[in-house]
């Protein structure tokens, strides 16, 4: 799917597409990963037996959100990153005003995506999706979060957050657009009020243990191991629950995150298993 | 309006709005401007009747979009401007990192605000709105223009452009965004596809005009005159019809274009005036 909306012909409406523009997105967006946030999105659909093309669709525009995140996030001026998921960075493979546009483009077109009829054919339930999107997305959510996570660094004065800081800073800077793709798919899907609650819980405690482990891989991993620099948290004093509670307390937080998050899906029967396999997966990752 | 919507309480569905955050939000989109694309949203609406809030939200939208446009374009990786409506840039009165960032949260505050029901009440209205303002500033449009005008300069290898290179990458930077500007108004007020052709019409010689008269006050300006740095476009090697008509033909091409923008608003009225006045501005402006 995001190799057919990351074609080098320009859709309707549009002048023409820079081909290198084109290439630093692709870069940014075909080169692996783990497409955790568009399989939340699918799989949450279809829970409600929604299996149209509209899913991979929004599926698509949040892995634009979170790949743009990541080349913005990888920046010399942010987290100054060589390496992601095995490869170069964008603005290693290009240059810095390449990537800074890039990662422009990628979150622009996720709302393009969002909102074409061919992702859902009903209009109201487009336009749930972009604020979903957008909410999960923006100041009061991820982007917020990076902001918070870099004040943590001690960039603009002493911050050091404590426990509950930490915990904000990853409720908003990963947790934020999780939830937003679990709730792209209950939209997706026409769930109940109480369906989406359930579904609430089931991705904030994915989101969290997700982060965790992310955490914990970033102390006890290899570069080779999991395509990106590791053991950068700690120099650069970063805000992580495993450092904050260490890696023994750390380990049993994420297991408790994970089967609240499974525990959540209750009222759902086996149509949830890849989602409860899902976060069973986050929390076990190696990579 | 945009006061209201940069406000530090998060909105609904958000989390925290980091206060650092907001500040250069603020210190991006408050600090004056022409406010042009906003005027334009507004008084075509205007042209059919339609003066309700949801016109000065679609105006602040474009104005988010614009003003992260103009945050990223400033970085040191882009044109390393220190300078921008007299005021220092973003990432010189707070950092580089947040600078990429307040301009990542603009964009995407913009699509929320469109999205949001006080927009519209007409969810296909707002998708409409969301689509127009995507395609004007993603990669077939505004991003996409600003990668060609990086690579016009010669960064990725010699690629000079001719006439017709320097108008497409014209039509694309700043001619895509006021388009859609005019286009959402359009939206707003429920044209007829004869009427929208007509303000395409004019939108598109407006936008052309406007980009020679920038050039234009460029290349004869003084810093202290408009707020920001001048004779920069010639420096860097900037493709403009300017350097690249002399300023003798930019100047009758800049009044051609104006008189195009006026003539396709002849169907309209005395209601037009205000459109037709902000051409003929945008064609004299001297800031």
């Amino acid at each position: 799917m995001l190799d057919t909306l990351l074609g080098e012909n320009a859709a309707a409406g549009e002048i023409v597409r820079p081909p290198r523009l084109i290439a630093a997105m692709r870069h940014a967006t075909l080169g692996g990963g783990k497409r955790l946030r568009a399989l939340l999105v699918v799989e949450t659909a279809a829970l409600f037996g929604h299996e149209a093309e509209g899913a991979l669709r929004a599926a698509a525009a949040i892995e634009c959100v979170h790949a743009y995140s990541l080349v913005h996030d990888d920046l010399p001026a942010m987290d100054d990153d060589d390496l992601r998921r095995g490869r170069p960075t964008v603005h290693r493979a290009f240059d810095e005003a390449t990537a800074i546009l890039a990662g422009d483009a990628l979150l622009t077109l996720a709302f393009d995506i969002l909102a074409d009829e061919r992702t859902d054919t009903d209009a109201a339930t487009r336009i749930a999706l972009v604020s979903e999107a957008a909410r999960g997305a923006g100041v009061g959510g991820m982007v917020g979060g990076q902001m918070l996570d870099l004040a943590a660094e001690g960039r603009f004065g002493s911050s050091a957050p404590d426990e509950v800081g930490v915990r904000l800073i990853q409720r908003m800077k990963t947790g934020a657009l999780i939830r937003a793709s679990v709730a792209m798919g209950a939209t997706l899907g026409r769930a109940s009020a109480a369906e989406r609650a359930a579904l609430d819980i089931y991705a904030t405690g994915f989101g969290a243990a997700f982060q965790i482990a992310d955490d914990l891989l970033d102390l006890e991993s290899t570069p080779e191991s999991i395509g990106k620099a590791t053991g950068k948290d700690d120099a650069k004093g970063k805000a992580t629950l495993a450092n904050r509670l260490g890696i023994k307390r750390a380990r049993e937080e994420l297991e408790r995150l994970t089967d609240e998050a499974v525990v959540a899906l209750s009222r759902f029967g086996k149509e949830a298993d890849i989602l409860r396999e899902a976060a069973r997966f986050a929390a076990a990752r190696n990579s």
